[in-house]
């Protein structure tokens, strides 16, 4: 019961993220096609958070339906990871309005990997409640998304001072590794 | 269990959008019934989206019971469609700022456009998963509002530079057409 | 099962709309409590709405359990009450930001007043699909508290222009009425 | 059933408060690091809200777990909680706007006295639901958590006017002091 409502309460603050980023649109001065030009790269870097917030979502859910107890520890790692992801609306607006200046992208790629490293410490916490189970500490312990994608954003945030574009496409590359949900853990799930 | 989750996302998210649009008004300059008149324009938007936004709720909470196994496709359809709908509190704002300019009218209609495309995906990924049940997919298939209002979308975008207020025409005119909930999804479900 | 849904949307909306309702307080200039003396009026406005919304939210709780069956025109009713309780946040920054002048102060109660006046169609709709249960209609047909706020509100609006303190007056006077929640309907549910 | 509700209106409103507060974050005039600094202090006042905030929801969910029937005055003093906290985003913006000026950060202090005392008549009135199980009064009755949070609050807003930052150390104190769950809540629900 108790990790539902640890569900509930991440799924409404993800939901909140998702929708408040719109907010930071600034209405542009004219009202014709040119004047939204300027808002190309906001809606750029809009767009990648809300797949970003989605992918999240999605392996939340599988990750959170793991749990077999919530403790005080585990309640602290998952708001540890939404308070990196609570940033997300802020860094986004702040890396669009730059037009992808090299700081605001690295910004950006820095509070993806707290998210990320912060998703692979809940998801430690909870592969050590299964300790028991062999087959599911290996499959969850190898899963190389999560161990992958920490690289991806560092490699984009240093990459960000020799061309935003690069990390935009390290962004793109971690997004699509990710766009597939886990199918480790649905296997693993089953297999119980 | 899993299409519960996504229903109670999707309700987040449209729950947010209604009520966040509302922080597009700025308050009037003065403090007479006169100052008020320079926000009709965008109260009016403001209606038009709260309508819309309470007809795709209730339309969505119908399809969403026809669901019978979410899948990572399934969600994606899903968060398409919240994304083309998390845009309309900004479209909403400059149609209404602009006083229904008609670039900002054309563009509040290509963003209701994406969106029924986009639940039109979501229903035929469903329709899919009952390919068996044959008379729930001709039902379903038929489903003549969905068909029509892309359409319809289309014209009150086109004709926006000929009069902002056929467009509006238009607007309406869907309203009124998804104003009754949709009683052959209704009539499956009672007949299953 | 449907009920539900409306309920915990409809709960999404009020804890948003009394959530959002604390963006209207712009920052001071200075950082002295003299600074905080111009908040006063919106700080005001700002309790009076926190408790209407509470006020809405418990009782609409109630109400919403008489709900037999939910279909549209009942959902459209819920949502008409939702639209004027949306633009709370609207009003109550206006009237404290015109330190409660004549037409700010008016149009709060307006609101109010539609907010009640919707509230009273829906309990009418409700108590329509108990026709048979006599003791049940009369109980709720005779609600002395939502036949009489619809008048208190319009006495707020006209007094305005006497004084908005004659308004605020009334505003009190409909929230004490309102504040213990509606032991009728409690009895109701008891003696079902 | 009724607490479930209450519990989720009230995770909804917390959910939001912890996540409208990031909107308080201008974007910084510059595209560099240097531009970021300034922000430093608003920075750390969000990171002591989201603290609280998770706090807060962590404790009020063992709380609630122990409501017995929900009538309007545990309603009232839970929306009164609510009330407080709906605050802290405006208090938390003011103190990092000022960067931790004394006035704004004894305000801060203030908001946390008040929501303190009210979650601790929340405490009491759902104590007095059990007051026929005296090993349970007593294990709650005696929370010296409860009890010694509003007198560190208190020396927190005084010592505002000699150094904001002996305030600060009283905020990460009375956090330290909360991190941990509540064991005696959970002694207790293990208990029965």
């Amino acid at each position: 019961m108790k990790a539902n409502r640890m569900e509930a309460f991440s799924d409404g603050v993800l939901a909140i993220i998702i929708t408040i980023m719109v907010l930071e649109f600034k209405l542009p001065e004219g009202h014709d096609w040119y004047a939204l030009i300027g808002l190309g790269p906001k809606i750029l870097s809009y767009i990648f958070s809300f797949v970003y917030i989605g992918i999240y979502w999605n392996n939340h859910h599988h990750l959170l339906h793991m749990v077999r107890t919530v403790h005080g520890r585990l309640m602290w790692l998952n708001l540890l990871l939404l308070f990196w992801l609570s940033l997300i609306p802020f860094t986004t607006a702040w890396m669009g309005e730059s037009h992808f200046a090299p700081t605001p992208t690295a910004l950006y790629g820095i509070i993806l990997l707290l998210s990320a490293l912060s998703y692979r410490l809940l998801q430690l916490a909870i592969i050590k409640q299964h300790s028991g189970d062999s087959s599911f500490v290996v499959s969850m312990g190898k899963d190389w998304k999560v161990k992958l994608s920490p690289f991806l954003y560092l490699i984009a945030v240093l990459t960000a001072y020799v061309s935003p574009w690069i990390s935009c496409f390290f962004f793109v590359l971690v997004a699509i590794i990710w766009f597939v949900p886990d199918k480790r853990i649905e296997h693993a799930l089953r297999g119980q």
